[in-house]
């Protein structure tokens, strides 16, 4: 079968054979089949969709394009973690550290911020002298000594799926979640963890933008690492305001640090601990997700998550004063208040456009290469159902050199109010660990 | 709006409104929209369809796109006429002098044969010396003078089709009716004509398998015609068996020959004179299909159209000697009889398989670039409905100095036999004149 009848069966909402799912990616790879070709494919599966086994094959593909990671020689059951992508969304940073504290390997590749979200490996760059790329030895080794290593994930690691990922950010054919699924999950089977956790975004600030769709993407990821013989376990969560108070390098880093001393925001340390918490019960440490999460939640306040940070900076050469002294960080030019216009209540923080803010200022990149200014950022001062008086500040924006009056129009404009109380709507919706759907006993 | 966004917004199924049509396709033309964009939102496009206005605006931005010629000067009311393509459809070489010898002018850009249909211009190749490519005042003043030009299609009316549909035939995405309406249309619109009559043909040796697709097509033409102020009418016509008996070139012009000698194949008489009938009366000299039909008939036996077909290949420089010697056409280097394995009647003639045969020998051609053997193809002993006895001869294979045991068995797989007598389904469907539906009242 030739590339034009493989595109021609999904255009006509057809299924795929293995063969023809491997054929595709082969092509892809070889040259064989080009761009425009792969394109057309993309968008008819992005209209037709992609059954399970589909996705399966898909995925399997994607890994096979690439070489993949052997943690059998770190000692244990190893843990990954993924989110889909958020505002504010620093949660692999504690997380390392506090499942480390619990008695688990973590094992983390993180890719750099691209888009409205930020890169886990540029947020530790805020770190001075810390090592983001240590080589695949270097890794192993590490995790086996210390329990947790993190790295920034090479173009090795299901190297199909970069291809297409390049071409369907082009294309509009990112939003598919079949495709999703496949990416995600490649590049997790790829890098070779025992129990993978995967933080799922909906909202106004995230890729799903109904708790339908996260849903669904959750099955669909959970199915996959299911027939692919990797245990997946999945936790929705909302973005429809961003996580924590801080957007931005050098400020999500103290944000974090406060948070292992126990003095981190609610909604982040929720969060973390029902993150931990499922990754715990996956890697079989807990039966009961309420254990865990004490376990975790007792670690951040007893300085013991803290302390493994410390060893984790110190073991990939960063300077560890910063956990005291956060002017070792780099730093804005300057910061600037914005007073709300208004008394009442806040009724909604657009998170996608705190994050335009934060971009504008040079937080985020526009394209691969473009340079990133590491102290610059938002911090907020109020998040949803706080009560505010006219004049009081908002919203700090942390500026550079650059113009930062855009940036400002737009975080005034995230801000919505409400003369009535305003209560915030949960942020952890579900957990699917094993087959089934826990609606969690205590929102959070 | 940027083109990223265009496509999603086709992606989600909605409507483009004329500026981001036009958009799209000037961003396609100075290459600022890359082709692995375009072949994503044609696939949008083949699966959600484009509504009557975005078919007429994407029409308008391909006639846009080039130069139109202007036939104002030709004098009088011109006609164009165009198939959608067949086996064996060779109407084109009848129907300009019969039109002319009906004082309408016809003025007719054809292209050359890929994939399974034969081109016009290659057909009128084969009468040696014929000229086939006329500069634009040519054109114009054979019109004039002589009624009637035919001439091949340059690059330069509506490029920007010529640079979709290129990007069409490898992605899967030729099977689309606004897509297809969109390239038929502004071709001819940009030809210049003011009466156009289009042969659509559906079944197995053509692009709309159903009657259905066929009638879908032929609203959609003739509405963004009206559109953009062209008259069109439409013939739907089946493709099932070829039409006529011979398929190749120099073997249809013979059978053109012998048609305005007034001994052709009834189906195909029948075919050229609806055609012809329906363009006379879009041209206003009739006003029953009827007369215009016994008139077109009278001049294919009285001689009329042969002499008006004599003047024609004069004007462009051929031999008329092949008008009475077709050993001066090209010939093939042997001529196969192919026997009925049994008596019965035939059932089918698959159109497509015959087509296949012809192209093996040499007929077809495989790329833009390919040479073609002018000498070989099929022809026809029998039809649907024929009676046959055991070993008497099915087909002729004409072919050259190729191997040609490929293209037999190819062939003999065309024929399906019937032990019951077989009744042929109707040729001609269904005509649209105007905004009616006119079911023939004499089917042929």
């Amino acid at each position: 079968m030739n590339i034009i009848e493989i595109i021609d069966k999904k255009r006509r909402g057809l299924t795929h054979s293995h063969e023809e799912i491997a054929t595709l990616v082969r092509m892809m790879e070889s040259g064989k089949a080009h761009d425009y070709q792969i394109s057309a494919w993309l968008m008819a599966v992005c209209i037709q969709g992609l059954n399970m086994d589909e996705t399966t094959w898909l995925t399997q593909a994607f890994v096979d394009s690439g070489k993949k990671i052997d943690l059998s020689e770190a000692g244990g059951v190893v843990v990954d973690k993924h989110s889909t992508g958020g505002v504010g969304d620093k949660t692999t940073l504690a997380l390392i550290p506090m499942l480390a504290s619990a008695g688990v390997k973590v094992a983390k590749l993180s890719g750099r911020g691209l888009g409205f979200t930020g890169g886990t490996i540029d947020k530790l760059e805020a770190i001075p002298g810390f090592k983001t790329s240590l080589s695949g030895i270097e890794f192993v080794e590490q995790i086996q000594k210390l329990g947790m290593a993190i790295s920034s994930q090479t173009a090795d690691l299901a190297p199909a799926d970069g291809k297409m990922y390049a071409l369907r950010d082009v294309t509009a054919t990112v939003a598919s979640i079949p495709l999703i699924a496949a990416s995600v999950i490649s590049k997790k089977i790829a890098a070779g963890a025992d129990v993978i956790v995967l933080d799922i975004k909906y909202g106004s600030g995230a890729f799903m933008g109904t708790l339908e769709e996260a849903k669904d993407l959750a099955f669909t990821c959970r199915e996959v690492g299911k027939r692919l013989g990797k245990s997946i376990s999945t936790v929705i969560s909302a973005m429809n305001q961003p996580l924590g108070y801080a957007i931005g390098h050098s400020l999500e880093v103290i944000e974090i640090i406060n948070l292992l001393k126990g003095q981190g925001p609610q909604d982040l340390e929720d969060l973390c601990v029902r993150l931990g918490g499922v990754a715990l019960i996956g890697a079989g440490r807990f039966d009961s997700l309420e254990d865990a999460e004490n376990t975790l939640r007792a670690e951040l306040h007893d300085g013991t998550a803290l302390a493994k940070f410390k060893t984790l900076i110190q073991a990939q050469r960063g300077d560890v004063a910063i956990l005291e002294d956060f002017s070792l960080l780099p730093q804005p030019d300057r910061v600037l208040m914005v007073p709300s216009p208004q008394s009442g209540y806040i009724a909604e923080i657009d998170a996608l456009e705190v994050a335009k803010a934060a971009k504008l200022v040079g937080a985020g990149r526009l394209t691969k290469d473009c340079p990133i200014n590491l102290g610059v950022g938002v911090v907020l001062r109020k998040k949803v159902g706080d009560a505010v008086k006219e004049g009081e500040t908002l919203v700090e924006l942390h500026a550079g050199d650059k113009d930062h009056w855009e940036a400002l129009e737009v975080l005034k404009k995230a801000f919505h109010f409400s003369l009535e109380p305003v209560t915030a709507s949960p942020l952890i919706e579900e957990v699917l660990i094993g087959d089934v759907w826990q609606k969690p006993s205590v929102k959070v």
